[in-house]
């Protein structure tokens, strides 16, 4: 395996590596999913890239191409009917380590796995279109 | 544009078809983005697969692999630095609408955006060993 795009002092990177042990349910040549040890739900998986990035948007679209064909083989294989797809980044939205990860979190009932608050913002259709053509002039 | 992936009484179909309309942001030849019209926070965006189906699991790996790429791509241009990637699956698991997305949620503060729980379980080795067998077993 090349571990060209991994660092050293990365936890991910080290459970890629195969220096920290993890419990690999299945991996490619671009993504390493292992079950999390601090799980939401029986079950809950992380699909990590085998690149070093903090942040989903340093990822490089290979990587992030192979990721969520890969969380789609897992659920399969788990049987999920319910589940959550989440992958934070920064600490504020709960992200905890430092290397890009997609979490699968199976939802059996209403307390366990994932819960959210879910607060909408009124918003009217004058703030929607300012918005839209901000971020559409840096596309 | 293809329709055959596309049903006639989705809400989100309905949108790719360009028969509601939307608050486009992008698109390519296999997913549609637009802004959320009910907001956790300001640049709520969805990026959807121009394939009608109601969980990630049934989605063909080539519109996944195309998802992500995209939201990174809003992501750059929305110059995020915080935010949360979500795709809910099951009205249990809060998804609203029977057409997978892919939510791209801002977070600029405790308050504004996703907010969620994490009420992890305790587990031990055995317990992860005996669901990694089973999960491997169907891979
Ligand atoms: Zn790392
Ligand atoms: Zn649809």
């Amino acid at each position: 395996m090349s571990t060209t795009h991994l660092t050293d002092d990365c936890l991910f990177c080290k459970i890629i590596r195969g220096q920290i042990p993890s419990h690999k349910v299945a991996e490619t040549d671009k993504s390493y999913a292992f079950l999390d040890i601090g799980p939401l739900s029986e079950g809950h998986t992380l699909v990590i890239p085998k690149y070093h990035a903090e942040f989903m948007h340093e990822v490089p679209d290979e990587y992030l191409a192979d990721a969520m064909p890969l969380a789609k083989k897992i659920a399969v294989a788990s049987k999920l009917q319910y589940y959550n797809i989440l992958q934070n980044n920064g600490k504020l939205a709960h992200q905890e380590v430092p290397h890009v990860h997609f979490h699968i979190i199976p939802k059996n009932s209403q307390e366990d796995g994932l819960t959210m608050g879910w607060k909408q913002r009124s918003v009217d259709q004058d703030q929607l279109k300012a918005k839209l053509a901000e971020i559409k002039q840096n596309l």
